[in-house]
Order: C-alpha cells, then structure tokens, then sequence
C-alpha cells in the first residue's frame, strides 16, 4: 500500500522552471519553520506540533472515556468556524452522511453553529425526545476565545435544556474546549466541569488536531491516533527544500502562478461526496489565511484567492458547463478516493439500451472513468489542474491531507507576502454587529 | 403580509442610469418572451409554462395518490443536476435537515445521484433494512433523456433490491419522469410503470415546476399547487418593460455590470442554512446558462460568472476575512428569511461575562443583527450587495424565489449575448468518459 496521498501536477500548465523560481522564494520560511519546530506551542507555526502532542492526546482520551462512563447517545458540538468545520471535515470523510441514521440508538451527533431558528429549533426537539426518553447527551462547547456571539447562543439554550432535564447533575455533561485562561475557562473551572484547552498559538483553522478536532472525532470512534500519525507523517515531507520533493511548496507554488496570471479562483473538486466537508474546511484556510487586504509591510494589496468547492460526478452535471466553456479564472485542485466499500452494477440486458458499457462493472470503476473522461477534458481545452488521491479513506490519509493543506497554505500566504495567521477584516462586521446588538 | 419577495438593490453600487442603459437591452427579449408566453410548451421559453400548467399539475397529483396508497415509508429520487438540485433546494428550504430523523418510521427520503461507492452503499444498506422492516419504499427514477449514465446505474441498483425483497410487483414501485419518447419512456409504458412527462423544451435546470420537482415534492407533502402559485405570481412582474419595477432585470443589469468591470464570481449569501442548497440549484442555473465559450454568433468568447455559495453565520467565521478584505473581484446577493419558528435566548446572568447584549433575545434578533453588521460593513468597505427577503419561508415565496433567478439568468446570458438553453462543453468530458467505458 501507499504510505502517502499521492500528488500529480504534470497537467499544471506550469513549467518546472517557474515552479523552481516560486519555491525557491519558499526556502527561508522553510528553514525557519524548521528551525522552530523544535519550540513546540511557543511559535506562530505551534499548529505543526499537535500531531506529536502525545500527552495532550492523553488528556483528550481520559476525557473521553470518562464521559462515555456516562453512556451519551447525543453528542452536540457546539463551535463555528475553525471551532467546528475540522470536526465535521474528518466525520464526514470517514463516517459518512448517515451516520444519525445508521446508529439510530446508539450514539448520534449533532452541530450545533449558527444562530438560526429553525435549524436550532430542529436540533432542540429532537434533543429534548431524547432527554425525555431517559438517553443522555452530552455537549462540547467549542471556542477557543471563549467569547464567540453564536456559540454562546447555543450553549445557553442546550444548557438551559440539559438543566431543565438533569438538574442534579448538568455539568457533568458537559465538555468545554477553550483557551487556558479565557471567560469559559473560567466558567469551567468555578463550575468543576472538564476543560480541555486549545493551546494558545493554535489558532482556529488551523487546530483540528488540537482537542478541537481530537475530543469530538475520538468520542466518534475515530482512530485519533491515527489520524495524528497521518498528519504527522507528512510533515517532514513538506519541509524539504528540494522543492519538487515537497508537495506543499509545489502546490502554493501552482496555484500562486496561476493567480497571477489571473486565475482568481481555486477550485477543490472532490470525486466524493464525503469529502464535500474537508473542502468547507479548507474554504476556511484558504479564505481567513491568504483574503488580505494589506501585506506584511502594512501596504494596501486586496489580495487573495477564492476557493470554491465541486462535487463530482453531481458537479459535472451543473458547472462543468461553465469550467470547461468559461473563462479561464480558475485553477483546480482534483480529490479521489478510492472507497472503502465495492457496489456493482447489476447485470440486466434490458437496460443496456439506455448507458452501454456500465452492466456489470463496479461503480467506482464507472466513477474512476468519469473522472478520467473530465480530466481529458480539462487536458484538451488547455484547462490547467493537478490532482490528490487517497490510497485508503482511513485516519491516517484524510490525516495526511489536512496536515499538507495546511502547510500549503502557510506557503501561499509567504508567496503571497501576507500574514496567514490573522484575520482582521473579520472585525468590521463584528464592530458593527455589537453596536446593533447594543442599541436595540 | 408582503405579498412578494424584497429585493433591495440601494448598496449595489451601480447609477440608475447604467442600470436603465443595461436594462434597455432587455426589452427586445422581454417583448419576445411575452409574446411567446401564449405558446405554452412550443418555445425556448417552455419553463414559464410551467406554473400554470394545472393539467400536468393534476396528473402529478393523480400518481402521487396512487403510490401513496401503497403507503411507502422511503422514497428514494433518483436523477442527478437539474433532475434533482430543484427538488432538494425546495425540500431543504421547508422541510430542513432533519426531514428523516424527525420522520422515522413515517416517511424518509435519499437522493441517489452520483456514483459514490460509500454513499451509494449507505443508503441501500439502509433501504434494504427497511425492506426487511417490512417497509414499502419508491422510486422515482428522473432523468429527461432517459440516458444518464449515474441515473440509470442506480436505477439498476436500487431496481435489483427492490425485485429481490418485491418479486411480485416490483414495478408498482417505481414511477419514471422523463421526456415523452425516451428510451425510458418506453420501457415504463412496456412494462406498466407509471410515467410522468417532462414537457420536451423544459430544460433541466429550469425544470423544478414540472414533474421533475413536482412529484417528489408533492410526495413528500409539500403544498405543489402552492409552490407554483408563488412562481406564477412573479412572471408577469418580471416581464415588465419598466426595468426598475422588474426585479430580473435589474438584478440581471448588476451583475452584468459588475461582470464587465471585473466581478467574474457572484456570491449567493444566504443567511438561513435551509437556504443552501437553494444555492446549489442557482449554481447549476448559472453556471450552464451562462458559462459558455461562444457567443450566439459564434465567436469565441469564454463568458460567464462564476456563482459561489455562503452560508451566514457560518461563513463569517470562514471567508468573510476574503470578502472583506481580498481582490474586488465579487458582488453579492444576500438572501435573508423570516424563520418559521421563534426560540429566544435563555435569561442567564452568569453568561453575561462571555456576550453581552444577547440575554433574553431571540435568535433570530441575533441573526438579524449579524446580518445588519455584515451589510454595514461592506457597505463601509465598497463592497457592492443587493440583498432578497423572503417574508415567510413557504412554498409561495420560495417558488417566487427560484421563478425569479429563472428570469434574471435568462437576462443576463441575454446581455452575456449566450443562449442560455444550451450546455454543449458537457459533452467533452462525456465523449471522453465513454472511450474509457468501452476501452475497460
């Protein structure tokens, strides 16, 4: 087997030449991610680190199998942003979107984000059902600030809930994830419930394998270890200054290239459907990392690339049209897989008439062949990609994908000549907000 | 209580008379429509016969009646693109997330679209269950051509289960939408399947008001005969030469305008989760309409804007850093909603300390507050937004919503000088795929 994703861009429509000359601007932050590797939480690159974080891993585990004593059969996460979108990309890779479904009785999940009534509404008759028939939940309250508007929100409403149904012993279902320090770390330890902590210089996009990710994956019966191993695995890798060896650096070198000359949008195209949510995880990287509206030096640049998210086949059957007939303001970044299950096309004559050449076949091989039918596609019209796969959806691969991700991205803010860890902007509508919160 | 869907297009950054002189290209086309309205399904403008056709309406409701007496407790939509995006976008928008969950054991629903190994395995794992269970289930197999590869491999698929565990009357199982003549067409009449027709020039992606969304929606319980009296109470208030009293055109006109100075990506924003997928549909509407690579005279062109989809809250804490901060290179429309339900933020002092201002509200003052926050601060920032409410979330104005973007499409490849019925690019990566299908 493949010990790791596997990453082609000879269909990148960028010579070895101009990739060599990006990535060689990568090779001091290279040097320097390397040298601060050793320094563990205490760096701007402290995200590098959770893989290895064994004792902190321990600490999520003692929690976990603490509050599985309790026998939860509703888990509600309740986080937004960096606070959740890891959490939901790693469930869904590798558990699917019927999870609720299939374990109908044994342990549910829910996400618990936004402030929108009628989805908060769903969520909370349901959740009561289950107090009421005597099952116990349990909520992870996800913020590493400890001050995020729509996360309180729903803590205070689930609180209310779980109180009003447990009210001898609410707390105890309750897992807070937060900085050391902040307001809900406070609230926590006054209130003798069981804290985990982000470690500070962890921030939010990138802490999923931080007790962010580690607490509710675990609790999911994902292999949490192996998922740190994967990350992990890749790290070094990507830290090579030979630069052809390291696919981060390829990669931010590709799609910098392309954005300069004009590409403005970086499409993920995942051939999975469960891979649909590790794509609005890395909208999150890609947009809070690299949309800048000033550089380094503080200078006014706009810049940043906008990263969209295709489904295949289901995309290919509403904006194909347009990505291979458009305008050619997109560089595309393909994900397969190869699944965990086989399925096959029956065997009936009659329907021959309608698709030839499918009876029979598996339906992997079928989606392997639309797959390869768009990618000559996209090679013919001069439409430039480069395309990941996965060996094996397993821990260890989605593990390994995330954790190159976000190396990439560290690279494509340096080529980019921006801070890829803040997020400034973001205050002016939160500015805004308080005010009408405020005044009405 | 409003009667229509508000759109508000002041931030829009575009003068009244650019919108006018834009606007003004639309007459020739609104003129011509109009005059082909009378021509019921014989035109390119086939769709806007849709909400008045109450004799397919009827036909729908007859079938609907019909299976309904076998009591199934699982329909499973078969189709892909416009066979099923429409369905799942009114579905969402007014039966959510948890349709199955909340319905167990009543009615559930899948969509069985690509050729996903896993997913596919999920859901006959499932179906077989309640096979099993003793449950009835149905399919509505949807495709117009009759030929979609994905469509017909899970045809075959779920038809083999279902004559495995229904030996006897497996075809009272199924009901087939697609276009009069079709292979499939064909095969359900020599085999007594109940068909519905797609009106022939009602293209996919404008073929939610047939058939195609009508029968599962209305399965599903949904108010159909409501649905298309919202899309039909804003046709004629879109074909009015008045283009500031025309919503289409004026939203057309923006991002046209846009478009030319450099906007190539058109965000749909919507401030309701059960909204997303409503965005999903507008994707494949614009991206087949108007993603073309000549023009109606046949130049060479590569137009078209790229639509992307965020979801409020939850992308604030993703890509509004991009938004608010990166290239000037999107406009945007909002789409906000008055909730069905109310849910108010539990009175809890001790939280007072995370959020202030937030005790006692109700959600979704909260949410409306972010909203206003958002809209000041791209209104403070120069970033261009128009912004649609919908006075309720029901059938009426969600119909009124999809009939709207119908229009406002049609106009911009209008003033994109494309045809907006047509999808040729598609069948590049489909020649390919079926070389790699006869080859293996």
């Amino acid at each position: 087997m493949e010990k790791k994703i596997i990453f082609d861009f000879e269909d990148a429509l960028v010579g070895r030449q101009e990739i060599q000359k990006e990535g060689a601007r990568l090779i001091p932050l290279i040097q320097e991610i390397k040298s601060k590797l050793a320094c563990g939480y205490q760096t701007e690159y402290a995200s590098l680190h959770t893989p290895s974080d064994l004792e902190l891993l321990g600490k999520v585990s003692v929690v976990i199998e603490k509050k599985k004593k309790l026998s939860p059969q509703v888990l509600i996460v309740i986080g937004i942003g960096g606070s959740n979108l890891g959490t939901i990309a790693v469930h869904k890779a590798l558990q699917g979107d019927f999870y609720n479904e299939k374990n109908n009785g044994a342990l549910k999940v829910y996400f618990a984000d936004t402030v929108d009534s009628d989805y908060l509404e769903n969520i909370v008759q349901l959740v009561e059902c289950d107090l009421k028939d005597g099952k116990n939940i349990l909520l992870n309250i996800v913020t590493k600030s400890g001050t995020t508007t729509e996360t309180i929100v729903n803590f205070e409403i689930f609180f209310e809930l779980l109180k009003k149904h447990r009210p001898d012993n609410y707390n105890d279902y309750i897992v807070i994830t937060t900085d050391n320090g902040s307001p809900l770390w406070e609230y926590a330890n006054q209130n003798n419930i069981d804290c985990l902590e982000v470690p500070k210089r962890v921030g939010g996009r990138f802490s999923v394998f931080s007790p962010v990710g580690l607490f509710p994956l675990g609790f999911l019966g994902i292999d949490i270890k192996l998922l740190l191993d994967g990350a992990g695995s890749i790290i070094n890798g990507c830290l090579v200054e030979d630069i052809f060896a390291n696919p981060a650096a390829v990669s931010a070198s590709i799609i910098f290239y392309h954005y300069k000359k004009g590409a403005n949008i970086h499409d993920t195209f995942v051939f999975s459907k469960y891979l649909r949510n590790f794509g609005q995880w890395y909208r999150q990287l890609v947009g809070e990392s690299v949309g800048k509206k000033f550089d380094k030096a503080g200078d006014l640049v706009e810049v940043g690339v906008t990263p969209t998210v295709s489904v295949g086949t289901v995309d290919l059957h509403s904006v194909a049209q347009l990505y291979l007939g458009g305008p050619q303001d997109k560089f595309t970044t393909f994900v397969t897989v190869k699944p965990k299950s086989q399925i096959y096309v029956p065997n009936i004559d009659a329907f021959n008439m309608f698709v030839q050449n499918v009876q029979g076949k598996s339906v992997s091989f079928i989606m392997d062949s639309i797959f390869g039918g768009v990618t000559a596609a996209y090679k013919n019209d001069g439409r430039p990609f480069a395309s990941v796969s996965l060996p094996v959806v397993n821990e260890y691969f989605v593990g390994q994908l995330l954790q190159w991700k976000m190396l990439e991205i560290i690279y494509l803010g340096e080529l980019l000549n921006v801070n890829p860890f803040d997020q400034p902007q973001v205050e002016l509508y939160k500015k805004e907000t308080r005010k009408l919160l405020k005044e009405n």
